[in-house]
């Protein structure tokens, strides 16, 4: 027993320097990656007055919810979005497995190659494509298959796997929510299965956490009794403009108190997000930095885009509402986990 | 400074005092409402190997997922699902909106109090009472309804509120699991929304975790503009049957280690749970205490049942897959909270 309070003296010796030390962590820069404005001060901002007890804008721990867009709100949607890209270069594979339709269109034009012509593609024939490499398959299928693509694909302007290109600044956010007790959630127009294979790795989000649009699947039996689920081409939720706010109740069935998007896909659910009591923030990433990354809006003159558009009636909204617009170029410092 | 080697004698001593104090809860019996026996031992077991980090059947935190049917699993559902009979009661305040549904049927039958001619209502009719009770409102206005009546309706044979005949032994095993590192999640034949209201005050299941039978909402605007989501009769899961693992990859992503049910309804989803790798564990609760809760089969000879019925088929293949059946007889010591 003699040697009890000794220990305990070190033991409570190394407690304190840990209790100094997580005050310098709190203390310092949470934010690194961004310049100081009102944009990084707004965020900051919000996670301070809805976790200080002591303010009357508190949120209890249970409560704390914030949830992202994924396409270029968290990483590159440019040129074309990663799923849409990814099922393209499946093409491929899937005529390999059904020859008959090598000469049919949509398929015809996709293997031709011709960027162009695979760029005019109505949204009826895209919309095969997708079905044809997002549904058919076991869900177990499609997770390797998708981990596999991930692995060797490269971005055609930077040369790296799409999972490297997301945003320094954003996962600096995304770690100072979790890091104060907030659950953090992608709420994506993408495909749910396609976003979970690496969302946990990549942004640190479980795949519980990620909601997407969501097609069906079907419960089965192989040949040898083992139950297992396949991929059906029935959209159950479309997760974008009001199926956004739609999918948050059914799969979180609580309102955020912030949310982070970028184009007019977002805007009901930041509507929805800072509608609610107390403290609410709606941001919105404005892509205007075609030095180091791309420009397109068309809000605030910018080049018009077809991929995650910025209208200037969305950048009116959000000047009306009060919600923080981000801009690459003024706000963050450094843009990629990979730059220095 | 001299003071602080003291100060921290006394935490040191306080947090030996913890030390001892939590080694004690860890080896005091976790489910001191269970009676000693296979079921028992089999939870117990099953937390043991999954958490044991030198166990080979080691889970890693993340992964840790339990799911439980509600009705008849986490609560009593005779005479007649607790949801069902809301929907019942709710009646006289749907047709006092609109009095053109007086004398029509199936509502003037709910209106007259004829139990006998209520139980023979045939679906389609049935779904009418719901869709009329439980879509065409606010998600806020139905949670309200929801909490209100829950704080009023009794059970007919408990005379107590319906959220206070939940099972004790099985309160025992979600904080078991729970403090074990896993997420309890509701699996339930029963309106998401609804379980919603009360499950984290009855169960500590957060809305998030709790995963039922789905109907759209409509995103939309109030007049002063304010956005609501409107709850519409649009089924977009049925979570029974092969609805439930399918409802389990949409809504959490992951195969469950552990699940419970009791009926048909639930065998699918312990199909899906067993047959992944490692430690897995599918339980079921038979109904065969009709002293003190109800009984009910027709397996093992019990009377049949219209709510929730346990067939022989179900407990023939529970005996092949190695699934754990509860007896209530036998293996709950303690059936509700109140109980002494």
């Amino acid at each position: 027993m003699r040697t009890q309070p000794t220990r305990f003296v070190f033991l409570g010796l190394a407690l304190l320097l840990i209790a100094v030390g997580s005050t310098d962590v709190r203390a310092a820069d949470s934010l690194p990656s961004w310049n100081d404005g009102p944009a990084k001060q707004a965020i900051v901002e919000l996670v301070r007055v809805t976790t200080d007890r002591a303010s009357p804008k508190y949120v209890p721990p249970e409560q704390r919810i914030v949830t992202f867009d994924q396409d270029g709100t968290l990483w590159v949607e440019h040129p074309l979005y990663t799923q849409v890209i990814y099922c393209l270069e499946r093409v491929p594979a899937v005529v390999k497995e059904k020859p008959e339709l090598k000469d049919k269109e949509p398929f015809k034009t996709v293997l031709s190659g011709d960027r162009e012509a695979i760029a005019k593609l109505p949204l009826k024939e895209l919309e095969e494509i997708l079905a044809a490499t997002l549904t058919g398959m076991s869900v177990d299928e499609f997770q390797a298959e998708v981990k596999k693509w991930l692995a060797t694909a490269r971005h055609p302007r930077y040369q790296r796997p799409y999972t490297e290109l997301t945003y320094q600044p954003m996962l600096e956010v995304l770690k100072l929510f979790r890091d104060n007790g907030y659950k953090t959630y992608i709420v994506t127009g993408g495909g749910q299965d396609f976003v979970r294979v690496y969302a946990e790795q990549v942004y640190g989000i479980p795949p519980e956490q990620v909601v997407g649009s969501v097609s069906g699947t079907k419960y089965g039996y192989d040949k040898t009794g083992k139950p297992f689920l396949t991929k059906e081409p029935k959209l159950l939720l479309n997760d974008n403009d009001a199926g956004k706010p739609e999918g948050i109740h059914m799969m979180i069935g609580r309102r955020p108190i912030a949310a982070f998007g970028n184009s007019p896909g977002d805007q009901q659910m930041l509507e929805y997000t800072t509608a609610g009591d107390g403290a609410r923030l709606g941001v919105l990433v404005l892509h205007d930095d075609a030095q180091r990354e791309y420009a397109y809006g068309p809000a605030q003159g910018l080049p018009d885009s077809k991929i995650g558009t910025f209208t200037q009636a969305l950048y009116d909204e959000a000047k009306k509402r009060d919600w923080v617009v981000i801009s690459i170029k003024k706000d963050w410092k450094r843009l990629f986990p990979f730059d220095k």
